[in-house]
């Protein structure tokens, strides 16, 4: 045991690496489920995000494909496109900003970049339980605001379907191409400016 | 090695969860140096982040302490407030969003969302480094817009200071009660809807 704890801690950023970089948003969600412990872990870890004034300006709505008619209605606040394979997926979520501070009322820049902190979190945790979630920003923003009720001051921002994915051999033939796409970035030198701004020497 | 590997990947998402929880936002940094191997690690976890249609909208522009009049002119982008122990960090970032996509020129209205998702990966990594980052939204806007010359269509959303925490026994006194001050946060029921709007079993 003491071995092992040592060794984990020297690989540590290795590890956390091939997490981040293993992360992909599937389009082909296995119908396993995720349970209630699984989901307290994952918010556990995202509500320790850092935010601006430690607002913690992110909500988030969620359901379970067990719950029936409250996953229809996240469900239909999702566009036609992204439905078709968001149904799958046993856990879907809308994800919300507070547009202003709590101390003061003024307006909160950073509340949207801030739910994206938190949202990290979230994207770290479930990828290192053996889950997957993909975003989507193909919401259908009216009906979700007409069907949860959002009171005033909030904003609806993406949604999230979150899941184990399938194995590849039992992927839909239509989704086969999507879900094999090779996942791409654009190099370090041209997000990072050591220089002057579009100047790297990375 | 067997079994060490095979250990790892068991307790992953406890291990995980720790480090996300572990973060802070330390105002104390030590003088030791972030090296540009370490760097490079941070911004290639920082780069697989998933972004709206892929735009990756996220840039950062850093500086190491060792460049003198390059860092010094990135700490006189950050308020005074903040200058005062951000200048002990060894490492300064900035950080732009980019307002539009590329594929079509209209506005991208999740590009902070998705730099905050960014940080969220660049975050987990430095923690699991061993390393801290302190986010600032205490900037001077137009000093960083004329000092960096900042192409149109790119907005600065925060500043970071990265580096390693001092020991507790080594922090100024001045400092102290800000260094140790409990972290918070609210619990997962007010943040986390699984009902109607503000209504939580968790």
């Amino acid at each position: 045991m003491e071995n092992h704890s040592t060794n984990t801690t020297q690989n540590l950023d290795q590890i956390q690496l091939e997490l981040l970089k293993k992360r992909k948003s599937p389009v082909a969600f296995s119908d396993k489920e995720v349970s209630k412990e699984q989901l307290q872990q994952i918010f556990e870890a995202t509500r320790w995000a850092a935010s601006c004034f430690n607002e913690q300006p992110w909500r988030f709505v969620v359901a379970t494909k067990a719950q029936g008619a409250h996953y229809q209605k996240v469900l239909n606040g999702i566009n036609e496109h992204n439905q078709k394979w968001a149904q799958n997926a046993p856990v879907l979520m809308l994800t919300f900003a507070k547009k202003t501070f709590d101390m003061n009322g003024q307006p909160n820049m950073h509340s949207w970049h801030d739910l994206g902190l938190a949202v990290g979190n979230m994207s770290a945790q479930v990828t290192s339980m053996g889950l997957y979630l993909h975003q989507m920003a193909g919401i259908v923003r009216d009906n979700i605001q007409n069907t949860f009720d959002i009171p005033e001051g909030y904003e609806v921002v993406s949604a999230i379907a979150l899941g184990y994915k399938l194995d590849f051999e039992n992927v839909p033939e239509e989704l086969k191409a999507r879900e094999s796409k090779e996942r791409s970035r654009k190099p370090i030198k041209e997000i990072v400016f050591d220089k002057a701004w579009g100047e790297s020497s990375f």
